[in-house]
């Protein structure tokens, strides 16, 4: 039952979120279910769109892996992934059939939520990089324009920066590679070493420039690697105070004036607050309305 | 003077490479000189273009920093390079108008290197990225079919590695930020703590483990964080016998397996050999044609 609105998921593994409305900058409705099965999810998910009377395209911005590629016949599935029930789950299709038949444009979850702190940034250059660090640390990128895909998709959780020297005890916590970025820094990490949460521990407190340190390396990684010009960093730990000011003073520290580009360097937190990534999956059900 | 040929000029701190031909993978004559004033090497270059019947367009690669913003009054230039004599030089601007005001495609050396050997490539996904590792580090990207710009051009030689446990007397030689990976592995960091070029150091030394580590992390980090399928390798410190295998073999204990697309990743030499430069310079000089 196709509607006017567009509708948008923003798929995580604690929770669907979903909304419409008639533009991405624009939500009229929003609703979150929890993440159980796959057959309970989608099902609760498509009966609350159709409540809203439909809508004429749908965006999802998905926990990952995802395959992205086009022309795979398993374009806009989850694929092989650790939380149960989920491998190989047909999230576009299955989504697009319940409602109808629509259209259905689909990302990572990063990745969307990057297309709309892309489309609120006023930066010059057109390329931008999305971090969330919460339970997991993930990254989605715009360059020149364009969502970056790849083979895949960016996992940039799980580069290794250098250890920081007040931090040599801690071994690490993500169960493939111990301490890449993402066993260093995420949530859960923080609160495997100093229990507690980085907003709970003191302002003077070591973990602030520890964690600080490990973010401002990724940033300058994407700021060498890639010359994005801006960071946009959400998450749980993202919202710690100071950290953000702190990561973007470490990481001019890393440059040392040195990248071409870096005056124009900007680490942010998202101008959407936690819109960002339900929002980009507004912006891929537009796109998806208009490709159609 | 106008000719029929394209034009491609693969411009270093050391020497230019000009190359004409009609077609990128047709080279029908070239010549190399070496840089030395702005004034001295353009004027000798256009000579050169001149006297093989003039070009229909020109292509360059070249050394950086450069503007690559088509909506910059710099554009095409060099910018603010430690090179004696090159800052604010107006590479693109002069010779074209020195062949007769022809069409020019401009990118630094290292995308045209990654545009040619994506050419070359038979892998799927149409990402890609090119490291010389030399008298300095530098790599080029191809992302989604495209070269990546960003607010300038990628630097990945300047992020900053993991320190090897049996490297851990050396501070590095990189001017601006000691230990970075140009600091750490480039052809000169090697000679600085071990007195030889690696190729010249037994297989059995420490060196081929540790240099190898460096070079898989960065191709790690291009993997992991814009999930490139292939990376090339050139440059003099590639030439060593056995690096590339090396590396390959430390970048999928890196991975361990976690990546997406992981199975496709593929770490191999170019295709073109040395070519790989010039050849892209002429892509570049085809696409200016085409596009004029
Ligand atoms: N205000 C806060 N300050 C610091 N850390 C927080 C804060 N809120 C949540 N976190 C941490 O962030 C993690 C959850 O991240 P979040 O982005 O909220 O969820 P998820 O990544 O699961 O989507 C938890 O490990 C939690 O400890
Ligand atoms: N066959 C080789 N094996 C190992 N190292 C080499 C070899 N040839 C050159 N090098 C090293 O590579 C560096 C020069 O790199 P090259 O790519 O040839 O030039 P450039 O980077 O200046 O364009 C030097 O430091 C040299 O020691
Ligand atoms: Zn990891
Ligand atoms: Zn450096």
């Amino acid at each position: 039952m196709p509607g006017h609105l567009l509708g948008g998921i923003e798929a995580g593994g604690t929770k669907f979120v979903l909304a419409v409305g008639p533009a991405p900058d624009c939500i009229t409705a929003r609703h979150t279910i929890p993440t159980r099965t796959p057959e309970a999810t989608l099902a609760e998910a498509a009966a609350w769109f159709a409540a809203q009377g439909g809508v004429a395209a749908l965006g999802i911005g998905s926990f990952g892996p995802v395959e992205l590629d086009r022309a795979s016949p398993q374009w806009g599935f989850i694929t092989a992934t650790p939380k149960a029930g989920w491998s190989h789950c047909d999230l576009a299709g299955a989504l697009g059939r319940a409602l109808g038949g629509v259209p259905v444009g689909f990302d990572t979850d990063v990745n969307a939520a990057a297309l709309a702190e892309y489309a609120q940034s006023d930066a010059r250059g057109g390329s931008l990089a999305y971090l969330t660090i919460g339970t997991g640390i993930g990254g989605g990128l715009v360059l020149d324009g364009r969502p970056v895909h790849g083979i895949a998709h960016p996992e940039i959780g799980h580069i290794y920066p250098r250890r920081h020297p007040d931090d040599a005890g801690f071994a690490g916590n993500c169960p493939v590679h111990g301490d890449c970025l993402e066993g260093l820094a995420s949530g859960p990490a923080i609160i495997a070493r100093w229990g507690a949460s980085l907003s709970e521990l003191l302002q003077d407190h070591a973990a602030h420039a520890i964690i600080a340190d490990y973010i401002a390396q990724c940033c300058h990684t994407l700021f060498a690697s890639v010359a994005v010009g801006e960071v946009v960093i959400g998450g749980g730990v993202a919202q710690t105070p100071g950290l953000i000011a702190r990561v973007a003073q470490r990481a001019a520290e890393l440059d040392a004036g040195y990248l071409p580009g870096g005056t124009r360097h900007t680490i942010r937190a998202p101008r959407l607050g936690l819109d960002s990534g339900i929002t980009g999956a507004l912006m891929l059900a537009a796109e998806a309305a208009a490709g159609a």
